[in-house]
């Protein structure tokens, strides 16, 4: 009979430090993956990338353009909103890992959001980016969901006037336009940005580059 | 010169229709992915885990206990509540796919955690799921990030009164404790249960399953 007042016995024999666990996550990667291709900018953003996916062979497919991580890291610093194309991403973001206490920026429930989609004929995801107008100059833009959403921030891109971000993280995921959007996204480079080629991406992809890119504490 | 009244020139060729990007996207992954292993009541699970992590060669890592499927859509409709130990997956789960307004729980943020955690000699997400105690009866566990809030799990129900969740989705991602949290899970099997074997996982699959499950819609 065990005693009603001990504490349940731990059946399990795992890890309990979150550092630790960080620490060893790290460690791993940097022994498994591919990274010599990455300098010491890009390297902790591609290790934290690899970390979320829990696959060193993301390695080769993660792409940053001359001066990305420095670019976005000088936005961040300097106080620059996050915006963010699903709630999965926003929400993923550690607060407490922003040099500026950003902004956080998801608009897509934004309450006009189906209305502007049917009235564009586009997704949602794509209609939300059109409320990103007034914060897009300088941002930092994080799109982990979706490829209609990149694909629009592009085409608002292509107007003279439409405001420039300092950075783009461009990680829609799947099977229908993800690689498209991400290889229009590469092939135009607006600013600077990084991508995952091909089908992989996503919400947790994306939140660790930004939550990489936030803070070198590892 | 372009007319300052017309709208932009959409300059991509994409699909806007999302209803369409789904059925495409899902017929892609009926036609590339190994899923003859799955029965009728699983196989919509697996091709929505499959979709959210953009890779086909997930399906065979995916691994559903006898009778999960229907554990947790009979648990869904009756209104069980849905447990989740990070906020990406609380966030992600599409509410108008719920079949009975079910409750969706986070407890990680709760301000009682972190000392929780402190006096546990365990991580936050391990505490939190202390709070899921008044909530467990009959619920569906989602757990799409960390290792510790699953091995913690399976040490709750290793206690005779703790109370019994209908199902577990057991996915959590990385490279330390992932693995063999999932193993455990797979070997001790408290109730009916599903996960991502290895490395692989994460809140976007775990938020897949849990979508796949509340709705037959596709």
């Amino acid at each position: 009979m065990s005693d009603p007042c001990s504490p349940p016995a731990r059946r399990y024999d795992y890890e309990t430090d979150g550092a630790a666990i960080y620490a060893q996550s790290f460690a791993i990667i940097r022994a498994e993956a591919a990274l010599d291709r990455f300098d010491a900018d890009e390297e902790p953003v591609a290790v934290r990338m690899i970390h979320a996916a829990g696959m060193v062979d993301l390695a080769p497919h993660i792409r940053f353009s001359a001066g990305f991580a420095g670019a976005a890291r000088r936005a961040l610093g300097g106080g620059a909103p996050i915006l963010c194309d699903a709630r999965m991403v926003s929400e993923g973001i550690t607060r407490r890992r922003l040099p500026a206490d950003n902004p956080v920026i998801c608009t897509l429930t934004d309450p006009s959001v189906p209305a502007r989609a049917a009235a564009m004929a586009n997704t949602r995801s794509a209609a939300a980016l059109e409320l990103w107008r007034p914060h897009l100059a300088g941002a930092v833009v994080a799109i982990g969901n979706a490829p209609t959403a990149l694909f629009h921030l592009l085409t608002m891109l292509a107007e003279p006037d439409c405001p420039r971000p300092a950075a783009i993280i461009g990680c829609p995921v799947g099977f229908v336009g993800a690689a498209e959007s991400k290889d229009a996204l590469w092939a135009a480079q607006p600013v600077p940005c990084a991508i995952v080629a091909g089908r992989l991406g996503g919400s947790a992809i994306t939140v660790a580059a930004v939550n990489a890119l936030a803070s070198r504490e590892e």
